[in-house]
């Protein structure tokens, strides 16, 4: 996978989770345009648990901001009964930050982390709506390979497609 | 699929959960010898967060049960961001209670119980290991198909079967 540089070079990471992420991950799920309120709910829940639980809620956080800002954020997690396999739930970038390959970095940051923990399979849900072939493109850009399609899964006419890589 | 009559007559139905399923859940899983430690954990946790969160926390519950005692359960709940799809996550009956279709009345009382729920389709995950292949059959007697197969999902040499039925 091509290496990324962050840029400009203000931009941090950070891994860390805090309380005002809450609004963060809303407004950033909000502005894309591309999900539905329950689904921006689910977004901040996982905030809420990892907040509540610690790393025992099993959901680990990486935010690019600049400047203390937050522009974009990926949400990720071991899968419960597996050995190595981990589940990438969440990756959104604000509407006014895309297109500055900020998803590419987010990717790679969840796949070194997941290394890091031991994880060795990476997997990623998302529709087979055409609304969502770009993501799906997106992912293949980033070495990931269909490894299921489920007919009808999230409702008629919107079957859930399943994106593996090795890490 | 063949409607199954409880024998004896004194078996008892029961959705609601109660503390004492936390034991009950652990001795029916630890019994079948089937799971791991660390898979019967995950069983009472469910039993923990529905006992914490009502039906907030999506899990629920059918125990059938013999003059108190619980001989086998099933636990199911709706699938975040679907419209009409439930997971089937556990179904187990004590190894001395085996044999006599409950497991196979535990499924149709799921499958009702997601009916009246507004579920459509259910879904079941399981291993597609050797140890597994009656279980697989199983659900293939209970009028489940497989819908996907994911290669080393659980672990190397350890496949993810998933299972559907439209009810």
């Amino acid at each position: 996978m091509k290496q990324v540089t962050l840029n400009p070079p203000s931009l941090t990471i950070r891994e860390e989770v805090r309380p005002e992420d809450r609004i963060a991950v809303r407004d950033i799920v909000e502005s894309t345009g591309f999900f539905s309120a329950a689904e921006a709910d689910v977004a901040v829940e996982l905030v809420d648990e990892r907040l509540a639980k610690g790393p025992s809620s099993g959901y680990y956080f990486v935010f690019i901001e600049n400047e203390g800002q937050v522009l974009g954020y990926a949400c990720f997690g071991p899968i419960a009964c597996t050995v190595h396999s981990f589940d990438l739930y969440w990756i959104a970038v604000h509407r006014d930050q895309q297109r500055m390959g900020l998803g590419l970095k987010l990717v790679e940051l969840s796949e070194q982390a997941i290394r890091r923990m031991g994880g060795r399979r990476v997997y990623i849900e998302t529709s087979g709506r055409e609304q969502y072939k770009p993501t799906r493109g997106f992912y293949e850009r980033c070495g990931y390979h269909e490894d299921a399609v489920m007919t009808d899964f999230y409702d008629e006419g919107d079957d859930k497609v399943v994106y593996v890589r090795k890490v």
